[in-house]
């Protein structure tokens, strides 16, 4: 089970501008093949599934503590696709002015016709992601080689949206999860290396280049945020403590496994979008709610 | 963000008898369009997308609440798969004797070769889940119709895949989850009554039969499991209590709303199962992790 | 089994100019998840599939009545696109002139690649509509719910195609498929009224607006075209009159049960497309059909 | 547009047995690549999309007139399906009977879960049908060619699917198709003919094996099915009688092209399956329905 | 079993400029439903597939030499992918200069985020190849009619792929596969000639178009490579000549059959894209190789 | 390009008996997501896209001797199939025998109604393959961590088959495959050593359980069929020698490069199965051929 916390890993600024087609980019790392849906489901499939967890427990509740962080992953990236969409076609309730005339030529016409300008479980040509995409053996090492593959698979595909996209709202949360992702391709190279007795970090980075360049994600580092390992729970999964430990294969800083999640922050809010009904609900009277609220004693004004 | 609580909502009995077909239909339930993975994903995408959250923070709120129930739903349908395939094929790790012979007839050979016989998010003929089962439109009213109706389409699904397996494990499983299910049904016809005034819950249940000839359902209807909504969070989404308030469509009893999640029970231990190397590890020495956690002062046994 | 009529239930202007990517925009309404391929085939199927037809016979003559308008539905969604594509590219025979360079940065190259600049089942990303998109559960409470929703969806996706394309033929068009399929949300909503008591109808227009501020679908309004259900059939289907009565939900004015087919319209003449060889057949002797005509009395000429 | 008839173009006989497995396999010619779906759907855009019709109309009637044939077999494929699914578990209300445990080792668990017993659009593994499967390319030769190919792989894999299943309504609905489908080879093969001057007839059979030892056929061709091409259609449609004449290539008897439909028959009653609440619908009083009857004429008894 | 040589059958010039969007266009050549790897797995899974081969060995041979043939067509398609998309972004190890941005418009990203901008096995839609595209009934007639009409539609889809795209690169690519492909066209039809004795060749050319207008193709069409066909082995498939023989029937020249490869061509070197880290290997040091290469006497040059 | 050569790697014994189900079994080696497809295709789509050559190409040449090894793996792998397919219905000219009555509860029904009793690139549930399964990054690191993953998926897929068929065909190839496979694993583990200096090679048995408890592969190892590389090439690919060499990281002895393919074996006749016109051709006439075999010097006898 999990409990919700309704709040972003990171503060996201607005985007200097909206645009559709970074938004459709940005896509790739919610539901491609490497993007945070595959980490998320891989992860939690390969959790749920862990035989002869006793011994091995260790590597159990790593799986499970980076299962945890990716739920914060696949909402970091839709928030950003939402705000990249937010104001990218003219608001207005006349239909007649074809306030969505931006949608023909984007790049990802669901985002115009599916969704109300939002995210959806798709990669950057618009294909769902897919069940397909978890990987789950059951071999323990072969998982972890599967895990460690998909991180540095993944990582490539951020630095590439990085690439494409100079706006500062996805930028912030690719250099964000450029800094996660290495924690997470550091953590199961550790599993391996724990595993086995080969030094598996020794192959990083994969791909060659370092995060460095990547002023988003050395402010993180500079943070420290490359060091440490969350357990994203209040109570288990303690045990990854005793993979995610020693120096980092990179700086040599030592590395330090949290319980808990990461401190958060609010998201922000999405404008209405009118053109779209997006939310509607005009003719709601709040003043039902405000009433029974007041009655109840919940908080809720509008 | 989440936080992970490494327990299931209910209590799993173990099954009668292995049977890999029972576990095939079971994932109707878990990867189906109708299954656990499409309610999860549903109210997930639609807690990110929604716009215009204030004046009706109270949706945002119930939207919220029961997509992060659904997250221990794809745990217990996958822990219940998991329950299904143990001991399905034979133990030992000589594969001349053709250990895993079960699986060539099986409905579901994945089970066999890509999982170690355990679940996958695929549907009951091994078809996988796909973002296309996703629908966030940005409108609420339609959000809200289309909830109602997955959640009416998910209890059909149930239902037939309890009249077909009649072992312990699945029937425990379904029983809750139509009752769950059940609770998610009244929560959407109730979000649409608040929205439009119009009685939606008069239509149920959906299909005509309601959950009492469900002997598994009644149990925890008798425990008023059918009447609690949970927020699913230690903080927020309190404002979802202004919907789920007044007496139950069914049986008049009263509506309660309650913070946090459901009690919880540890997970059963999956045993090995050699012939799949699942988990393997067989090399792997504990006594380096036992060393360290005691160094650590962290709780590690084997 | 159906017999065929050679005409459209509109006249279609003429585009004002080609453009290959309204046409592509135009693709989700007729082989998106959404799309007239998915209302045809969802009430077709249950159409085929309804169980127990004596007592509920009003249903199956409602939903097949409906089922027979859809393909008309397809048809005219099918020529607006053809109609959009019509002179998309450089006419002529000569390959060396890149006559369909066009092609090269346009939304949907099937449409120059796989079809003569010619509508496919596909949807607004090119992606290919799916048996999956038919529900057909057998409860003929829960297959209305299904339509009545599925009728919602296609609804917004109408209203959202007509913001983005202002073309006079899409125009048209869509108008003409928010008032009829204006006709089915009703539809569906009164069969469940009757079926169960609730008001239904009383949750429209979802989404939240109605279809007065678009001119086109105002002009067929104005003929009384919402309010009219037509059998689609010479014989059979009468008992839909059963459910299709009493005031329309929105502007009170009596609703109408007709016998047969909407009046109907030659379709448009698509002119060739030389550089695509469609039709070719530039040897073809037509002397040859005019004699065999003049023979056997048909009318033939060229 | 369409006008629909309540008739299916053969009486078909009862099932000797239920079998979901024999059903699951027919479903190959509804769903497949080349089942009755393809057919339909080919035939259907390549009527909407064809370019330059004055001088090649014969060709596009004869292309509408098979289109509006095939309707009416999907029609009679999609019953075969439905008598071999009823009564294939066991008939009652109550849940804990197991009354779908059939369903288990079933090839085709939609069957029971998704459909009430009924029909998909899908093919002999449930893999759904798709706009793939459909080939409009412009060019006349090219899709009479590909129609011609089509027609010809329909019949292998009905002939096969006679050669699976021994059951009387299966064999009497593909022993119809054999003789329907085997028009549709000679009526392309002759376009081909007219077309290009080439003796494509001679080509016939393909597969290797004629229609003959199909007893099933036999009897069809007894009554002469083999000769007529039908337009389907009241008015349209004529000038397909230029390419619709002459002798047929396997036993020389003069074809025959007839305006209209086949002659119909009332399509078989489809039992109630209670444990699918299929239909539901216990609650509803038709005693509203008939005192409205009354009222306006219309002809209900329950 | 293959051998294979590191060549391509033609020398492919540079491009004028790098093209993203004719790169995507192509992908339709070599991933779509009649492109290279149709042909290839196609004509290959027939061979493995073919039942009885004694008496009809020519024709086994024929379709074993052709899918010799189809392997160097996926590369000569993808090579000019590749020299489509050299250079389509800015050089350099920068991440923060947005070296990809040209990417986020492009028609397809996957060639910037899944590829290190080169081709993959997808259509011009960026839709994945697959295994449906292949058909090998096991009948002889039935699957030489497939693959006459396969080389038709392909040969469609290169003519207009050719109108899409002026580049240099692309024509000679598509020249030759227009010639290449055509070859294949008359040996199919030649086959289905020598089985059934019809004069399936008269059918010719499918488009109408033959295609002397296509420059590039009429160039090999000197060089007679329109009249030869290649066995693609050193010592099997020779019988293919017993089909593979006559007068060519566009031109009347002789056919020839030949023994082995076409002569080849050495590939283009693929520059470096380090802002994709394609090939990285920075850190590689290259000597290690150069001393062992001297000890083994091995050619290494760096 | 490539040369073929009309043999297998191994002699394939007979089956015991024919076995639909271990065909759709063994269907998962050929057509899975970690089948012989996904092995050939990476290599192949990596070694067109290999960017920058000159220093890197041992690491070329021996991504393409393997994608050359890998084409006589699907070869093998099919003919296993065909081999468990022969004689697995009723063998006849007479359908209404039922000859295929078998395929009704066959695991693949595609085998009876698509293919003649044969392969199709399809895995073990009838899944198509499909070219989302290629990776190829552009980045030679993760590029070669791929492969190296890949191959320790398909080790384990292979094993798991094993354990699932205890048929000598397919026991003999999954044998010889485990055998070849772990060369790959093997291959790509010492490229990334020499790539990046980590003793990947240490890591091995991926899964745990090593290659000796498999009599069959035994079999192979003896024949030290686990120690050579081979260029499957004439002239080309010969720098992978300088990759492959050292001693093998389980046993010790010296790994070897051999030029050219391995030796080969003339593949199985599969018998006609006429119930499935496989692959009829009855009334063609072989003398046709005689006379003109013996006019050209073909050598054909019937």
């Amino acid at each position: 089970m999990i409990l919700k916390i309704d709040q972003l890993p990171i503060e996201l600024p607005k985007p200097n501008n909206p645009s559709p087609n970074n938004a459709a980019a940005v896509q790739e790392l919610l539901g491609g093949k490497f993007g945070e849906m595959s980490t998320l489901m891989n992860y939690t499939y390969q959790s749920f599934n862990f035989r002869g967890r006793k011994k091995l427990r260790p590597f159990y509740d790593l799986i499970c503590s980076i299962a945890g962080e990716e739920y914060g992953h696949i909402e970091v990236v839709s928030y950003t696709i939402n705000l990249l969409l937010t104001g990218a076609s003219k608001r207005g309730m006349d239909p007649t002015t074809t306030p969505l005339a931006n949608g023909v030529d984007a790049r990802n016409t669901y985002h115009f016709i599916a969704s109300g300008q939002s995210a959806l479980p798709v990669d950057s040509m618009g294909n769902p992601w897919t069940g397909q995409n978890v990987f789950s053996s059951g071999n323990l090492k072969l998982d972890l080689l599967h895990n460690f593959f998909l991180e540095c698979g993944a990582r490539a595909n951020k630095m590439r949206v990085y690439e494409m996209v100079d706006d500062p709202t996805a930028r912030t949360m690719v250099g964000y999860l450029l800094v996660r992702g290495g924690v997470h391709v550091v953590a199961y190279a550790r599993a391996l290396e724990k595993l086995t007795g080969v030094q598996v970090t020794k192959l990083l980075p994969i791909p060659d280049l370092s995060n460095d360049p990547f002023p988003e994600a050395r402010k993180f580092m500079d943070n420290k945020l490359h060091l440490k390992l969350y357990s994203f729970s209040q109570d288990d999964y303690k045990q990854a403590g005793l993979i995610w430990n020693g120096p980092h294969p990179e700086d040599g800083q030592p590395l330090e496994f949290i319980h808990g999640a990461i401190p958060g922050h609010t998201p922000p809010d999405l404008e209405e979008e009118p053109q779209l009904n997006a939310p509607g609900g005009e003719d709601f009277d709040p003043q039902m709610f405000a009433d029974m609220a007041k009655k109840m004693g919940i908080n809720y004004a509008y």
